[in-house]
């Protein structure tokens, strides 16, 4: 028995979105079914929706950023109940056995991880994402929201999902905290709340952003300095004086300039994912010492760490609402940087 | 009052290298004077001498592995004695006062360290290299060649200097040892002697060679496994199996491919310096949350534990003796492939 609900779908890569009625499994015995809140969208859902990584499965409800209360739990669901704020991200199962799942890094599943949105899953059905009045998860893959964000602050809570994940697993990795200076290029999406969280964690926090337009927003953030990189003489001012660069831009950007920019060890971290490659001389790596890194999210444990470490510092995206019937607006908005900073949809909007 | 002492020198990019006299400083208060005994030839005295890496200072005697015996140390000198057996390897001063020196890591000095051939030195004298009957050399930047080497390893003990330290700080900065799974990216000069190294390190360590033709030498270096990529189902076959790739290849591989190969969390670590520009998919790095790293030789200090690892462990490179007569030819072979695996200037030869 399947349940019928609201939601966003697009028919393919250069179609509107439409509401429309989902079905949603019935439960398993280690599902638990979401009355999704909001569902904030990211700007993978873009690319994907838009064919620009590769063909996308149509009908397509995308959404990755997904906040609600549990409705109902399966029989073996002990870790979630009826009431529950909870949060899924961008991954809803794995195989739970192999040493990646087992380490809780999930999203590096040998076996393959099923994401939330547009692919088949061990069931054989495609995935529908959070674009939608509810969603049924396996268990694993439900985050639980801390009671020390109240309601008030749940649509900016949603992004964490993902921008969240993604910007705290790097900052993490290279053991950012006080006396570490980093960079944060590109004040998007992710790059918000990358300088939130690296503030949070201590760290002397600086915005590199093509322009001043952001610069009041940046040092709102808990950046100390805000850089503009248009104006060139910024990488000899500040060559050699990052610990980590936290790379938010997916593209366009002078790697082997930025690359200067770090010290001796530092490590440049991508989380954009251009289609176009990466390059870099040889000599920006050689020099200092210097590291390119990037990664995926972050695995359900330390999401769960993530949006607990948010919840103790008061950090959360800073959003815009918007109703179902702007999504599409949005998705230009996004790709042309115009959001502030992340678009969450209200899913009582949803119904046709 | 200089010392006159045969040396090589070219006096072009183009010009062949001819017997001259090349002048050495008298000694300063921490000056140490070493008659050299080997010269190693390494893959940057050939890129440097042939401006492939922008204008050199000519006439130039390269040679920047320099095993010998102290002739003579300046009043302050305490570390070394007359008799000593001495190595010195790319740098000859730095700074000693920048974070960076007083780290140990006098290659990164923050003033810029002095290379030992065809730089200017602090003292405004443009430096000259190994190929040559002496060097003049501050106490800091001589190493001490360990008692547990005897004289018939010297000529293989030369090469440590640059490939042993060059291919040892990678291994160290990212753990390996028993129970890691190291892949070498070609068997040259700098490679087998990474096989080795990683091998003594207790590395289950593999050889990633374009061809068999190396393939029992790789094998007797200690590499438990040895794969020609020229087959390119050993990218399939091998996928996801590294901890560790040390690339010694300066260039023409798939980066691509062999990032492939690289397990959860695993680190492709350059120590070739192509002209041309590292190019990888920015998916390579999210993949796995893959790492691309480089380094230029260690420091100091750690050239110092790097050649009493090797002389723990009885490593030397294995190499080609010839005479100051036979560097030109070996420049050609040293480009093609055709070394086994270092060439290193018998200094007995280079009397006119």
């Amino acid at each position: 028995m399947t349940v019928s609900v609201p939601a966003l779908s697009a028919a393919s890569a250069d179609a509107s979105f439409e509401k429309v009625q989902l079905e949603r499994r019935d439960l398993r015995p280690d599902d638990v079914r979401i009355d999704i809140r909001w569902a904030g969208i990211c700007h993978s859902d873009i690319h994907t929706k838009r064919e620009e990584w590769g063909p996308a499965s149509f009908p397509l409800t995308p959404g990755h950023e997904i906040l609600g209360t549990v409705l109902e739990v399966g029989p073996e669901v002990t870790t979630h109940a009826v009431g529950d704020v909870v949060g899924v991200g961008c991954f809803v199962d794995s195989c739970l056995d192999c040493a990646a799942c087992k380490d809780g890094e999930e999203q590096y599943c040998e076996k393959g991880g099923v994401g939330t949105y547009g692919v088949q899953g061990y069931d054989g059905e495609i995935t529908q994402g959070g674009y939608s009045g509810q969603v049924v998860v396996r268990d694993h893959f439900v985050v639980k929201v801390p009671d020390a964000f109240d309601e008030s602050q749940y649509a900016g809570v949603t992004p964490l999902l993902c921008a969240g994940i993604t910007t705290y697993h790097p900052l993490k990795e290279h053991g950012v905290g006080p006396g570490t200076r980093v960079g944060v290029i590109g004040l998007g999406g992710l790059g918000h709340v990358g300088v939130k969280i690296a503030a949070a964690m201590g760290a002397e926090v600086s915005v590199l952003s093509r322009t001043d337009a952001k610069k009041e927003d940046g040092l709102s953030f808990g950046a100390q300095h805000y850089y503009a990189t248009e104006d060139e003489s910024v990488f000899d001012e500040l060559a050699g004086s990052f610990d980590v660069l936290l790379n938010t831009v997916g593209s366009g950007i002078p790697l082997d300039s930025f690359m200067g920019l770090l010290a001796r060890g530092g490590v440049m971290h991508n989380v954009g994912a251009p289609e176009e490659n990466l390059e870099v001389s040889a000599f920006s790596l050689l020099a200092n010492r210097r590291q390119i890194a990037g990664s995926m999210i972050g695995g359900l444990p330390e999401t769960q760490e993530m949006i607990d470490f948010c919840a103790e510092h008061g950090v959360t995206a800073t959003v815009e609402v918007i109703s179902a019937d702007q999504v599409d607006d949005y998705y230009d908005k996004v790709v042309s940087g115009d959001v502030r900073y992340r678009a969450v949809i209200d899913t009582a909007t949803l119904e046709a």
